[in-house]
């Protein structure tokens, strides 16, 4: 399955400020691109990337004042497979986890772990272990949580989901994670190109957000807000929480004026580029 | 100058559990060490040592339950001279800071950047920039917040530190590492040893929190809670903010029985040994 | 002037609840008005008037399952004259306020002051006493709070508003009142009708919110929102803050299907009478 | 039963400032008192004493800057009745409440009744309703929060409590509040003396928090701490939440530096006199 993704991302700078966007299609995906995946900027600009503490790739540069447009298309080969399921992957007990999964068990901005032991244990003490106590927090959470993007706030935290009960994906996605470390699972927040393909279309697309949690010997993709294996999740990069992964940071005051995603199937194109 | 640090921590584990344990010397000071710096078990358990992804060493374990100690006690060379003072360090625009930098901008679980970018440019904006700037948040903070043992609590942040102007020491570096971030300066979170050298005796000690802000080409020590000149610290570990960093991370109840903290200067001692 | 007010508010009630509104002009304002102020409730159902503690009419019923709609339609006479403006309304010192005002410098659930004295000190602690004071507190929350109804939260305090710098017309308030609380200037969360006149339109209405201070010997309007007079304020409650005087308290769910308000200059009708 | 209630409360301020003291027994139980019960206050100053909108006694003063030291010994009558237990006491529907409690079912500064609806919903909309829903509400808080002088902190809410689990008195009381009102069931917050008549002796005596919820026709005693009746309570003032009736108000800073509080039985005293 061949996938179209791109971008059109505009703003309005009123002093020249640093910025740093995560753009880029993440590097575990590289090799299924089938078409150059840059990020465009305009005016020109000399852009630096590199890959940050997370394994993403990042491109940074200094806008000047003005507007600001973020762009590009590309292709990606896509298995057109669902998420994987496996119910028998087992919990890593946390002395026998990879070093560099245990960061993803701690607090960050987003997931109060400290906050959450005791709610947590009182509502997933009992579930099973492994695959299917990850399943229970989705679960809940996408059973207990009202979606609504009147409700998307920068600066909403999993215990603010958890008590309001209302969110936008994001949301969903940081209290599922704050409960998995709380139970002692590593969870990270997911970001990327999610299409709507095989379910109803749901314009106008958006970045979306899912969670990855360590089992077994590897990251699994779970998605507390869809709740139901979905194809086409094209990932652009993991952190602990969306601090560590906001698509476009903006070192100073910025306005964003104009603002379009595109997932899609490419189907009957015979010879398929990038625009 | 040669100093003696060492601690002895104690607890009692109702359950088997998982220990991180964050009680080393930090690696840029490892040729310093005049004596073993292993961090002692008892009971004995095979533990395993890894660098995480900050740079610090680290302590992992898997304890059973009834009691648990840790301890240790080793020497080490300290040049004896107080923090360095670099008032031309000039701030480095974001475009041009080292990408390992970079996240030190970002909000953290104890540090809402996102919250505080008005607050900090209306107290702070209209400070010279660099190193000036740095010690004009050092001074606010300290001269605006009270220092008290029962102010301390695991799950403050830099907002509740400002509104309610009470802390203990993490609160103050807090504090002013969000202040730095808004103001586009990378700040992380310190923790160590500071011995009570040239002032007067603090007892009982305990671990102690600064933080460190890259200006020009180097991470510098602040401190807004002492707010001037230190000798002695004996760096341990460095993170985003306390969240990072804990000196013991328990996956799982556990409950301190114990707790001794030393750093004291070896004088007159002509065959110091670690104990 | 003559003034029709009027609100058309519509819920679906998938339980039968109890309702309390506060949809009556207040107290204060009943001899202005010239056509009778009933809540309508539909589908029928006795209800019950009182006055709260805080001197607001309330009207109470207990509403089956279904839809429910409550709605009217009243002229009331208004001077036409702007907010009166006191440059010389003095503070009164606590200990010479009446009693029944000492509970608008308390704490409530939107405004804490517990957590805003150091901050209001700062901020207003050299403004000259008294109305300039109000006002200044005014100006400020005026000039660094953005107004949006996306940022709207029922949830959202006044320091929310300090630090994100966002909200609607209440968030305006609550911030500016916990100030004046602070300040030890009691003040208080109105709501009312605030048509359009005198000023650019602005559709579609919905009811408004400022609030009043006790200076010299009675309460003042104040609106840290518009900050500026305004022409046709008809108040309908007073409260410590929103959570005293919500237009309609669902004890139990309900979804608002419908809501609209009236509140307009009836000019040149001869025989105007309430629809 | 004969009571010995007194205190003696001791401040330096620093400026002159306005105080008011919630010192004085309830109203409900001026009836019992069997010597005068006035608040003493030195340096002497005129004092003015009202009855503030929950039906308190306070007392109001302007204070000099220096020393400041309020004391009273008077002697109460109790019948040494422990609390009263009716099992069968029903809830009341909410449109039947009488008026002037529907003002204990909303919102207040540390009851954030508006964030706890799923919370509680979840936790007790099985219980059976009426008393016994209330005491699923009071085992619930003593079975999951923590007591421990370290945790008080005068900001702390409701949902702090819920989500850290740890509290003195006051935030026990305020937990189950919010729950109750969440339920429909009003409930407000109670201080005053609790000796330790027929439990063991705990030193040092404080003033101590209940709480009071509505059903059938009255106010019952409830305490979410001790979670069972006690000998001795004497009702100070109940409000909302604490903020309503702090002990004392200071309005300008005040540093505390002594404070008793004694409540005991008067045993084998022929001719007991207040002090």
């Amino acid at each position: 399955m061949l996938l179209r993704l791109g971008y059109d991302i505009q703003f309005d700078l009123p002093f020249p400020i640093a910025v740093v966007a995560m753009l880029n299609v993440h590097p575990s995906r590289a090799a299924d691109l089938q078409a150059p995946d840059e990020v465009r900027v305009e005016p020109a600009t000399s852009t630096d990337s590199y890959i940050d503490s997370f394994g993403n790739r990042c491109t940074r540069f200094a806008a000047q004042s003005g507007p600001l447009r973020l762009s590009n298309s590309t292709l990606i080969y896509d298995s057109g497979f669902a998420d994987p399921i496996s119910l028998g992957a087992r919990e890593v007990p946390v002395q026998e986890l990879p070093h560099d999964v245990l960061r993803y068990l701690y607090s960050s901005r987003y997931c109060e772990v400290d906050r959450f032991l005791d709610i947590a244990g009182n509502l997933f003490g009992n579930s099973p272990q492994g695959w299917p106590r990850v399943q229970a927090v989705c679960d809940w959470v996408q059973a207990n949580v009202t979606f609504g993007y009147p409700f998307a706030s920068p600066t909403k935290t999993a215990l603010d989901v958890y008590a309001d009960r209302k969110g936008v994906c994001r949301d969903f996605q940081h209290l599922a994670i704050t409960f998995c470390r709380c139970l002692n699972i590593p969870a990270r927040y997911a970001t990327g190109y999610l299409g709507d393909i095989g379910v109803p279309p749901v314009p106008p697309m958006d970045f979306s957000a899912w969670f990855e949690v360590y089992l077994q010997d590897r990251w699994w993709t779970f998605d507390a807000r869809n709740n139901k294996p979905r194809i086409g999740r094209v990932l652009m990069a993991t952190g602990r929480d969306a601090a560590d992964v906001a698509i476009t940071t903006s070192f100073g005051t910025s306005w964003l004026t104009s603002f379009t995603v595109t997932a899609e199937e490419v189907v009957g194109e015979k010879n398929a580029t990038a625009q």
